[in-house]
């Protein structure tokens, strides 16, 4: 059974050259992040690699062996550049292989497909020796899971049917509870205000996220932590305190 | 003078628990990467860390003798859970003392606001000893530069122009000429057709990028190069090559 007073952890490493050419704005940090929450699982720390494999190796490895589980978006297409099942083949000294079942599953999804199961698509089916298939009810061709490291798509509504499909198998703690509540305050009159509501309630953290929305600045503050009755008593001494210092605040944030 | 023919390299370190929640997305791993590549620096990895000292300063250890700049956004402001200074001076192993210019700039900025330069403003002058200034021309608290390692705000818009008051100061090399060619192709059929395009222009990369969009799949194909003549020859190339395999390629993207 999982252990639910341990805190667990992810790291997730983005892999591609689009994202650090600035070309395309990655989606999937939020998402998994939201995810893992979900699962009682804590985003740790996140890489964003090249398409290169000894990098992706290397971010692999470092990542595998300091948390529970690691998670990689990107790179498992069929074109010359998806390289991320060799990188991480190698990263755990094993060979890339075909995948009988991803064979299988790919054979069904492109039977009544124009051009049938090609050469390129069959890449899609290879996996580092002793993996296991991820589910892809969006596009066919499946995820890997290989030790606690778990390969995704990395076209985000993909990587979000392979999330679809791993909810509720991943051993986890408590999710984190988090309440926000917003001011039209200028973050720096409301840091001594902030610094005494958190050190009142032991257990919790307060991040302040200040904006700029609509020609004026504010600030979000949010409350986190593992016991969500603490976090939402935290939360309302928060709007109490700031009530009391002139300020309008509203509860869920602005 | 700048060494043209160099390859110069950036790392990242978006620093902020609230990215690693999940509770905010990421501006400015994109907008850093392509202000970069206007300098011809090539943004080679990013580390998303929480707001915690130890894990800032590994990170900005570890890349700071890795590459020739190392960017961070996020921690600079006024709060509790700003820690950015501090963490990076330890790394640095320095003290982190009040700048004489900075406490200026923050004296004139808020000389006619309400509160004037409380304790919590004053933090912002904070910089690791023997750091310069980076101009902020948006919200007047300065970003910091300590050796190559440059420290920016993590609202978007305040590290936009601080990136833009270090525009042209950076040594770097040629930007990254990219031409981007799109079609409504399944990726996986024109995979043996981009290798071959990439095969015979030496000097360029291609990257595929699958999309779903409208209902359909299609994909981009991006070819970068140092070399923009190259790019281009290789982008009119590829738009054949793909007519020719019957599809119809859209210069600039889909």
């Amino acid at each position: 059974m999982s252990d639910r007073s341990k805190s667990w952890t992810a790291a997730l490493v983005v892999i591609g050259d689009e994202i650090l050419s600035g070309r395309t704005q990655d989606k999937n940090v939020a998402q998994v992040a939201t995810w893992l929450n979900d699962q009682g699982i804590r985003l740790a720390e996140v890489r964003v690699v090249p398409d290169d494999s000894e990098r992706i190796g290397e971010a692999v490895n470092a990542l595998r062996a300091a948390h529970d589980y690691v998670f990689t978006t990107g790179g498992i297409g069929p074109t010359h550049d998806d390289i991320t099942v060799d990188a991480i083949a190698a990263a755990f000294g094993v060979p890339a292989i075909v995948h009988p079942g991803a064979r299988r599953i790919l054979e069904d999804y492109y039977r009544d497909r124009p051009g049938g199961l090609t050469e390129a698509r069959l890449r899609m089916a290879r996996v580092p020796e002793g993996a296991e298939l991820i589910e892809n009810p969006t596009s066919g061709a499946p995820g890997v899971k290989m030790g606690n490291v778990y390969i995704l798509a990395g076209v985000p509504n993909i990587a979000a049917s392979m999330l679809e499909a791993l909810t509720g198998t991943l051993e986890g703690g408590r999710p984190v509870v988090s309440v926000t509540v917003g001011a039209r305050a200028a973050e720096s009159d409301v840091a001594e205000l902030l610094r005494e509501t958190e050190a009142a309630h032991p257990g919790v953290a307060i991040g302040s996220y200040p904006f700029f929305k609509d020609g004026r600045y504010g600030a979000n503050f949010v409350i986190r932590s593992e016991d969500g009755e603490l976090a939402r008593t935290t939360g309302n001494d928060l709007v109490t305190r700031l009530r009391n210092a002139g300020y309008e605040p509203i509860e869920g944030g602005i």
